[in-house]
């Protein structure tokens, strides 16, 4: 998503020329390239799918359960482990976020077998509080945690992307707690910058542009047994104007600079 | 500031037309119009001043004691008990949260007895975590609370405000400590509503237009004891396009509707 204005093909070879050595993919390029040739395409290239983003939307009613099981298929395709989830938010016309996240973890224990039996794990990410209403009614860490459990750690972790839960003091205890258990399915980055956009979803910073202490939380993910990749997600209108591969690059030298 | 087209004048007539008993004030049009003058002119038309808006951003630099003292006096002036704090966010170029709140308990530790001497009560307000990089470091209730508590509970409270808590599964537990340690010191009201404009600080929603269980909250709140006023604090660029006395109206009605 970082450099979505790169096709499949080339941002494949964008992350083979940088030694980039995997990629996480969301469901829509994928789906239009083609599950089984972007598939293929990753594969050939020697990258790993990190994750495949996303499933949940669990609270926009039934039709989601069809919609996430071909998310799991689509994520086996692919060959990766890990589904992130974007729970959803109050059903339509609901004022009570207990009872979205209720749905949510119900939707999750439909969905949860049937992506273990093919060996996908589900991620489950909390949203920044500022999506509670319409995006994930689970904006916590603690929160993701709390349905995370009921689950065997192999069938359903958490996500912490440093955007979401930067301003959380309750976090960081979390991230622990979570790494113990282990499940921490997923390692996301991006910078908070201000002012924020209309519709707040597409102002995530590039690293170092913002006031996350990236470094630290990589610490943090690390001291907790972390040992899996670590993405940088970056919604920007700003960096999806530009030209792709100086992206990638730019934002790898970022990575070095601020988080390795 | 839900109605800053009016003047004071004209909105000190529209509350007592209406039959609204008391009015928040904000510093910039009070000290526009003269502190002095206002206080005349808000006393003799038998409104009470249930707050004034703000003093804080102590993270800001030293600047900031001589300013909050002076938001004090105004307070005392006014004839309110209650001196609103959006305390600030991150020192600028700073990335370390836990410091910013460090750094506002000491602004808050310099600044209580001195209100205390007035008979003003200094009120923490958590704002939503969208404003913890530039606004204000305190995000919820329990944060907010855990400053307070360093000092006597006449000297300083909480502001519970929907706006900023309605997203938080802990904010009612936190409400309910609050209202027994009798430091709820002011409740206000706005809906949440979607998409946030850019800037994220004048999306505030009309009672009854968002999400927010408005009556839900209140219970909470009357049920841990709070029997002070209730405002209604709206920044709305649609709503301060209209005409003043309307808005206060609806405003009114919208209270009966969803909160009473």
């Amino acid at each position: 998503m970082t450099v979505r204005q790169l096709s499949l093909p080339a941002l494949v070879t964008a992350c083979v020329e940088l030694g980039v050595p995997g990629v996480g993919l969301w469901r829509d390029p994928v789906r239009a390239y083609g599950v089984e040739a972007a598939a293929k395409l990753v594969r050939d290239a020697g990258l790993a799918v990190t994750t495949l983003c996303r499933g949940g939307f669990f609270t926009r009613g039934p039709r989601s359960d069809a919609d996430n099981r071909d998310a799991v298929d689509e994520a086996a395709a692919l060959g990766t482990d890990t589904l992130v989830l974007v729970s959803g938010g109050l059903a339509p016309g609901g004022r009570d976020l207990a009872d979205a996240r209720a749905t949510i973890a119900d939707g999750i224990a439909r969905l949860a077998p049937y992506a273990g039996e093919r060996g996908v794990r589900l991620a489950v990410e909390p949203l920044h509080p500022m999506y509670a209403a319409d995006r994930c009614a689970v904006s916590t860490l603690d929160q993701a945690l709390e349905i995370a459990e009921r689950f065997p750690a192999e069938q359903v972790g958490v996500v912490v992307d440093t955007y979401h839960v930067w301003w959380d003091d309750l976090a960081p205890a979390a991230v622990a707690r979570a790494g113990r258990a282990g499940r921490i399915a997923s390692f996301q980055l991006a910078d908070w910058t201000v002012p924020l956009p209309a519709g707040v979803l597409n102002g995530r910073g590039q690293l170092g542009d913002g006031c996350v202490d990236l470094r630290a939380w990589r610490r943090l993910v690390d001291a907790a047994g972390y040992t899996g990749p670590v993405e940088v997600e970056l919604f920007n209108e700003g960096l999806w104007a530009r030209e792709g591969r100086e992206v990638l690059a730019e934002t790898a030298a970022r990575y070095t600079e601020h988080v390795l």
